[in-house]
């Protein structure tokens, strides 16, 4: 068994964007600018933001953290990513979601100029992932694609099973891997809860994608022998060991489900991990199409 | 077996468009308006043009074919194109691939106006299919709904293997009918030329959608019994007792397969015939969208 390592690989490539960035600053470029939009104070986006901050401060970007209360108006919040748009100094945006009731978050990601829409959620966006178009990858997709090329998982051919039918997993993974292209030409299959026996084509995976948000779920009897498992799942479960109360676990019960696997990613240390580098690699790739570099 | 009889259900389509029509007429609206543009003379697409002009005007639609030589270059269409955006007496329009190849197909199809896009082809409107916002649907997968709902096929749990990822039927086939709704919330799998033992994954499919352009390819042993089996393919076979020198067939052996079916489309008269169908919905969609009816 082989860890897919996302905290080796997502240091190698902070790495490399790094240097991409100094190279850039040495010939008189600005740094790129990274903007996260955050409504309300809810803690688990609250820690994400403040991880991509980090980020973008350790390869060299520039980042900013507009904070909004929660009972901003939608009209208001529109107006904010008009100015966002606008802005020449910035190179992407991203709005932290989930947003509250009250603004349709649809409306809101449309609104996003889709040449800085760095999460790649804009229709534009996605549209041109299904036609095989360059395009902003989501960064989960984008995390996973990059994490199979590092260890050279061949996908080709392979019966690739995602569980998870998500605007931003399950649907553009499942379409990026059926392309052709590498990683790509895949057979890819969707399942969700209202498949019929689940288990049989969970085993029948080459390579299983978990992207539920279920904790544990896919357990050791559902894996197929050498098969490669990627875990998306980001689920807090209660621990009093913990000074916070709770740990980070996957969709996958990794203890019992990893020894069975060729390659198993971790949580944490997986895919979180790689969304993150992901979006550092939209922002590079939005602030190069800005200057045509 | 059950005919999944696309002439019959086309056919009623039409007659309730024509209410509808009639009914706007009769409210002192215009008449819905279809644009489509034709490069080149090549028989296929001018004959699928004639039928398309020919089913607006049963339904009551008035119909404009723009025809331009094959060597009409990029900017010039993009020019028409954006004519045809600022039309207000335009309600949607279509261009009939295959364009000749010195014009960039994806440049094109992303100069329509989303609003006016009926087609589907748009990357704004395929990633509002994949978000299941409201939208075009691309023709053939909206038709092959449509079919789905007439014939009242259950599709909740049941997997479908859609054979072919091509953009404007596999792929935003498979998107539609994993969503939270009806047609949808299947188990779909997309298979291909690269797929390992494909005929495995047919023989598993309740719901067979073949749409690989290859004619009689899906063979008896691929169909599992009472499947349900669309076939979209519309391929010209040498056959020297027709006037024409040939005949229309679909990619799956009809006569072979048919009997273990619950329900076939024919080729002719099947899947093709909708298609035509949904880009007069589509047209009609546009229409009511534009005067908010």
């Amino acid at each position: 068994m082989i860890l897919l390592d996302g905290k080796k690989i997502s240091a190698e490539i902070k790495n490399e964007i790094k240097k991409d960035v100094d190279s850039y600053i040495k010939k008189g470029y600005r740094q790129p600018h990274l903007v996260a939009i955050l409504v309300g104070n809810d803690p688990a986006s609250t820690f994400y933001v403040k991880s991509k901050m980090k980020s973008c401060a350790q390869v060299g970007f520039k980042s900013t953290n507009l904070n909004f209360e929660s009972n901003i108006s939608e009209e208001r919040l529109l107006e904010e990513i008009k100015k966002l748009n606008n802005d020449e100094k910035v190179d992407g945006f991203i709005v932290q979601l989930p947003l509250p009731e009250h603004i349709n978050v649809n409306k809101v990601l449309a609104a996003i100029d889709p040449e800085k829409d760095i999460d790649g959620f804009h229709p534009f966006n996605l549209g041109r992932l299904i036609l095989g178009m360059d395009t902003f990858v989501p960064a989960t997709p984008l995390g996973i694609l990059e994490m199979m090329k590092r260890y050279n998982i061949d996908t080709k051919g392979k019966d690739v099973v995602i569980l998870g039918r998500s605007n931003i997993v399950g649907k553009p993974l499942a379409i990026s891997l059926v392309q052709k292209q590498y990683p790509g030409n895949a057979t890819v299959t969707i399942v969700h809860s209202k498949t019929e026996n689940l288990n049989v084509k969970l085993r029948n995976a080459d390579i299983l994608v978990a992207a539920i948000g279920m904790p544990g779920f896919v357990k050791e009897n559902m894996v197929k022998e050498d098969a490669v498992v990627i875990d998306v799942g980001i689920n807090r479960v209660e621990d009093k060991t913990k000074k916070s109360g709770y740990r980070i676990v996957g969709d996958v019960d990794f203890e019992n489900v990893a020894s069975k696997c060729s390659f198993i990613s971790p949580v944490p240390g997986g895919v979180g991990l790689m969304t993150v580098v992901s979006l550092l690699l939209n922002t590079l790739k939005a602030y190069k199409n800005r200057y045509g570099i």
